[in-house]
């Protein structure tokens, strides 16, 4: 499925522009309705929207001859192996099976990622050194704070596998995108059509939004109903937008 | 319950100025101890204190032929309705089953009802849109913030019914009252005795405080035995409060 | 276990600088895997790091017959002791049972605590009283804001006796360390040599970070490779440290 | 909804000879993917098979001063009022909100409503005395046995509404169905073809499951593809069936 | 609280007749609300109600240098002094954290301690061996099989104080008393009227048992009514009890 | 790690008449804490012990589009090739990600396992059709009985790939054993000395074992001192196995 064509830049352009929200109701009309990551959070307060392809790392519980710092001097170490070739551009997404006891990695893995374009970093286990990423601006996105390493844990056994990560399928080549609400995963193929209608549903929604500020009920508005959308159909026009 | 005579100005105040922590301990001096909704939030940190009568909704699990995006333009449908009929100055209390996978409502919804004066919105579920609403004046209270919309896991059946929100039982007309620590729920009918007791009790910690940041032991002063009592008397006497 | 010696200036200064991260990583090296505190959060932002030597309060479930505010009167309940007994530069560490419902203290003892000298509050259960203590300069860690009192969850038993919390077993004299991640349990007897290590760890980690900011790839230098130990030294010669 | 015609003998027997596996299936096909109650086991090991129609209680939680064995007396307490008016031939189900701690019901309410031809008993909450019921022929479904009775953790508020038991929504009116492995709640308008489609699956996999033990390969058998489909017709043609 | 009179062969006569949920009740109506331990199930199915006053063994998590195979030779370990210093008569209760993982004991100690003439085990955590016990008469108590041995994660660190099992508080001596439901906790100086009003509970009940077997309707029967009481009365005394 | 040489008689034998619980010791004592799985109960009362080495299949969550009983057709669906392919002699092991609301597998699966000779299954997952399942002499664990069939939850993604199963890592290959408490995961190399050593454990407890029950006190004989052992090899010499 990572065969696709790189994300143009249009699609990108909206699905900077649309809120998770807005994404995960486009993809439940599509008929998906368990692609929102569960119980992760932004550790990076001063980092932006997140978008790029899932870039997947599996991990395992450890087991205690097989997993210690020891072990990660090994070039073949999958954990290690994905901080140098995850691309620049993609999502490093990290199946922790939501063990909050382990951090997945830490402020010298990500500032690696950072350093070489990496997109984003997304795990459902915890992170270590979220102290010092308070200043990052890669979006760094885990279950919670977690100091102890992911040898503690974790044994890295794969990369590029479909996984899981927050309950939701991630496959490589996905896109995901994050907001400051938590990350949604859009299928390869899904999507520059759910950026098309993102985009067209966060200009509607702008728009009622403005409607309802100025003290309108949502009956008839939100959703809006034949009246409403003509209305909006015309406002548009006199933007210039129509 | 909801036919009691509105809330005083004098009520409103002793509550404004108790925090929850002093609310729960009140309560659990009148026999009820599990009064404080577990698991909830202020999802907007510019909100100042909320107090107000609950006004219900409950929902139920969705049932795929049930929910969805079409369903909410039904002026029946008990959400929209909420919405609507939710009286100003009371607090829209909603059933979530602790539910963090969906959001109850976002933020047009919540707009709407800032602007018709509803006094702050309580679940136990998640809540989309949390980043606009950082905000919002209109207080708001969730388990965490959760994009994917209400039809994505609950069905509203019903408004002004008795639920269960955050593991606490809630009637219509209960007074609710939040701070930026959570939100305690008061039976309707000990509002005054509770506020009273509440700015009594505030006014006393207030005064042991000092005693203990002025460098005294907490024996005999929390809980204050007789001695300290007659000293707070005289304090309060000679700041003419007596 | 708490006759041990005070901890030396040095030994504090090098836990001060060590991160909760890198004190995990020196005690897994020592086979001790599970000495971070499972589930807590720091509830002051404004404090700093956290060093002393635990002073512990074994709660047990609440029975009605015997909890409530009454009984807080008597000189000899122990949580009441624990604020008047726990030393100055010592930690407090409380046996709540990741009960999320209660919370173990609030801003009047905390205070107390402060203007004792005592070095920190640590408890797996909840916290009262949060919104003052965003002022406190004591570091409080706790599992979440819960304004309802002790009493409505527990009943104190004992003080200095060997506890969980947070599914840690603490020892009276034990050291704990806390930054904003988190805190760690160092058992009294291995406090010297974690400091060393740990401070040492935290030197080459600061070097390495500056390599990889500099764009070096991890392979070989995460965890160093006999090169890159020499390359460090030499930094470190040439710094004037070696 | 439950002023549907009742389930005709037909439906009856073959909803009997339907596992809840295979009428999961046949809500999978038509849409619904949650309809089976989690989280519930039989309690009544010699009981058989249980269908009927939905008849619906709802609790939130006990409120100190509203719950207690004296309000038990009072002939509107719609717990009471559930155990006389729930009709013959239906199935009372109890929305716990998944409470283990307490009881819902007990040997003695049982008793009555099997006098009065209940069908069976659904709830996601805890049974007391499941003790004697291990003679009891009607089927008591429930999360586990718990001795404590309703008014320690519930209210009773209503009968007859939609309710959640066991993150399913129930109508009244919907049909249970019940075998030894759990409940599958199937909405009434679907119940007659889904009863029809469920007995032709069943028959269906019976004759594979004869293949199997006759040593075929389930490629192309399980599902079976046109040959398979075509034998299997030859079979039931000549076992008179077709 | 230990040093109370042996229970008397009447109150323990009456005890043995009451189910724990009766004991619940009457626990409730003294204000206790919260005495059944939580999570427990009976391992021994051809063992009896289990009576005893309780004698407290309390568990802290693991710490690896403290606990393995090695620790257990020391007659000092308050583990093994358990098995040997547990009275006969009275119920080892063992606090293990509800920790499911880890198994408190074993089919060797269980042996012992029932040669000893130890009335019962329970625990909040996992049981060894439960396969050999399923042949055993000691009633013994756990919350699930748990192959591994108390030293994967327990540190037993003190016996006869007051510890938590299974959410609920128990002092050395308190009357634990069990059936094939569970394990309800009686303090020591109600024993004896709770024993009395539970008998007299478990009178009414099979009285009122044998009026719905009959056909009665609930009404006014369960709660009994004067009316009803009056029959009840009358059929005692038509059976020489009054 | 596969390739190891078939697991002998001898050792077969060995891990035969070893509990799980004598081979979690073993695992310990050579620093492997974490090898049994955890929540899994057999679901075939009628098996005896499990002993094979593990054949993987894992699953990540069901995506709506890529899941459903149209894809079960295809010959390369994972969960269809593991039924066909797992070796006879061989465990199926299969990573559910604890998910207890979708079943696994069902009765028709089963059955073609038990006719291609494979030793047992286990599932961190549910399991359908546990009712028929009552008859079955394979041994099948899992969490719980759940009806819905495994496109509920699941996409079968890979075979023989190292797996979590209920938090514990297996590798193909690993020798799995099972008894009636449960499943434990011996690494393919340990497994000729952990037989060894368990058979010797075995035979020392059952001595001991005779010892408790002719009176013996624990101290000294359980964990064996020196005097003890002499005893027990005095005996074993005279029983001829010295």
């Amino acid at each position: 499925m990572s065969e696709a064509a790189p994300l143009g830049a249009e699609i990108r352009q909206q699905l900077a522009a649309a809120s998770t929200a807005t994404l995960c109701t486009q993809l439940f009309k599509r008929g998906l309705r368990h692609q929102f990551i569960q119980g992760v959070g932004l550790m990076t307060p001063k980092a932006g929207p997140m978008i790029g392809e899932a870039f997947t790392l599996r991990n395992i519980p450890a087991r205690e001859d097989l997993a210690g710092p020891d072990r990660l001097a090994d070039p073949r170490h999958p954990q290690r192996r994905a901080i140098e070739e995850c691309p620049a551009g993609a999502v490093l997404v990290i199946d922790c099976r939501q063990n909050r006891q382990t951090g997945a990695l830490g402020d010298i893995l990500i500032t690696r990622l950072a350093q070489r374009g990496v997109a984003g970093v997304v795990t459902d286990g915890g992170m270590r050194d979220v102290t010092p990423m308070a200043e990052f601006t890669i979006p760094v996105y885990a279950a919670c704070p977690s100091p102890p390493a992911s040898f503690h844990g974790h044994l890295a056994v794969a990369l590029q596998e479909p996984i899981a990560c927050g309950e939701v399928a991630v496959f490589p080549g996905d896109i995901l995108v994050g907001d400051r609400e938590g990350v949604v995963v859009i299928p390869r193929q899904l999507a520059a059509e759910v950026a098309a209608d993102a985009a067209a549903q966060e200009q509607l929604e702008a728009w009622v939004l403005g409607e309802v500020q100025a003290g309108r009920s949502i009956f008839g508005l939100y959703p809006p109903d034949e009246a409403a959308r003509a209305r909006y159909q015309a406002w548009r026009a006199a933007q210039g937008q129509g």
